[in-house]
């Protein structure tokens, strides 16, 4: 059986597209099961209730040498710890091509889409395969997550028609309601203590290259109650504090979404981040934070930016 | 118009490659041209002229940040010079994903099939695009290039029903005639300069990692009149043994290729190589040459043997 996992720290594209490509590579031909790398997020649960599954299970450690595919990532530092000794096999992805490499020619699938749910609803027509209620919900769901109802600016014409085609298949008569109970859901952070509310969507990125190159962690917080997040600000810079010591960090920054608003108001931990958000982005930092206005995607948006800071630098 | 090229030492895939990719990018609202990387081999202009085409025009010199998009290659130094300055928007290959990165995401096709054109036909079906004649003779004389007419151990089984889908659209009634011809005009190397000859399909690789990489050159010469090319076994050593100290390369190799035998005899340039090639593959040499048996796949076979000889040392 093809393990499928997507990236650390799973957001509800990484489970869904586990669980999706699974299913779709043993109707095809190739059995597949799902992993995770991670603890889910709170919006996932949700998802994963409503359509009555439970969660994979996390990856065992896989012996070297063994076949995987993987989806929404395709980083080595996103991924499983021990990637380099394993054969992947399967890429479905909308992000940039990092650094990953393949041992011998692969089945990859790279699409400058919102969501990867968009992308494996391609692979069931393109193989004339029905696409069951099930699968339906969980691919809506992901393109709904990832572009948070088509307010992100990574959303394509591609992942609305993907949403206008997987509704009715799904069962689900009103997207944008669903979509709301998706967001209030993922909002519903409880007494989370601040070090999992920082890792909860959290990536780390090489900038600059080779002696300059500095590790930083990007963590988003998208939400519809913005004031709790901000409202738990020192606790929240504290954690990203500690975070850098310990990960020998040169950088962190948690930006936290107002889904609804769309707007990005970003916790800066020290005078470092402060200055490089002051260069990348011409904003000043009052108050340990930083008004990144409507820059709400870290994919299109806040990404770029600080590796055209970083590349202007070196 | 995006430019849509193949790698340097352009066989008749990458050549077809881009002339198909740049057709169906237009067709499909992204206008697009072929380019090549080098000199055609000899059995491209062939093809091209039973097709009634011109070959594509040299690719010049891109300003930086221009979109280019690559087919039946994706090693930078197997691409164009500048290849880093540029931005990949588009990939098509079937070979193992290499160094390449992109700057944001990209529209990525890579499948583990005999030739570009397999992966070319299939876009066209998904698009639910007619293949037209010229495209479908393309498309079949690149699958019957890559696979030696199904002959190498690269071959899939898409790439046979491609073929058997393809013929009657180009019009093609005797498939092994066909490729027979193609073969013969690939063979047909007059008096080609060592040199040349030696850089007909001619790739870099890097083998082992760290301080201990090397930097190899792989050329391939498959004929189906290997008697010609051992004919000529001194001089094309010389040319090797030049090539290695100009290019400061550490291995020098040509597999002169028996297309209708399948085998594989190399010319072996020095003791360096010659210890090599007895780690990888067991052989002993004598009087400059190899005897490699049926490993006749540079990519499925000779590379991989090579790659996994050098890990072991490392």
């Amino acid at each position: 059986m093809l393990p499928v996992f997507g990236h650390q720290n799973p957001d509800t594209d990484a489970i869904t597209a586990a669980l999706v490509y699974a299913s779709f590579l043993t109707r095809t031909g190739t059995p597949a099961v799902a992993y995770r790398l991670g603890d889910l997020n709170f919006e996932t649960p949700f998802v994963l209730r409503e359509a009555g599954i439970e969660a994979p299970a996390m990856l065992p450690e896989l012996a070297p040498g063994t076949a995987v595919a993987l989806v929404d990532h395709n980083e080595t530092v996103q991924s499983a710890p021990n990637l380099a000794d394993l054969t992947v096999t399967h890429v479905v992805d909308h992000h940039k091509l990092g650094d990953l490499q393949t041992n011998a020619p692969a089945m990859l699938r790279f699409e400058p889409v919102g969501s990867c749910g968009t992308i494996l609803l391609r692979l069931h027509r393109e193989a004339n395969l029905t696409v069951e209620p099930l699968e339906a919900r969980l691919m809506l769901s992901a393109i709904l997550s990832d572009t948070l109802h088509f307010r992100s600016p990574t959303t394509t014409d591609a992942d609305r028609e993907a949403v206008e085609f997987l509704a009715p298949v799904a069962g689900i008569d009103d997207v944008t309601g669903y979509a709301m109970r998706m967001f209030v859901a993922k909002s519903d952070l409880g007494d989370t203590p601040a070090e999992q509310l920082l890792k909860i969507d959290y990536k780390e990125f090489v900038f600059g290259e080779g002696e300059a190159a500095q590790r930083w962690g990007v963590g988003v917080t998208e939400t519809t109650n913005p004031a709790y997040v901000l409202g738990r600000q020192d606790e929240l810079l504290a954690a990203m504090r500690r975070l850098k010591q310990e990960e020998e960090l040169q950088g962190v920054l948690l930006s936290v979404v107002d889904i609804l608003q769309e707007h990005n108001e970003t916790l800066v931990p020290s005078e470092a981040e402060a200055a490089v958000l002051q260069g990348a982005f011409g904003v000043q930092v009052a108050g340990d934070r930083a008004n990144l206005g409507s820059c709400i995607s870290r994919k299109k948006q806040l990404i770029p930016a600080l590796e055209e800071y970083f590349a202007r630098q070196g």
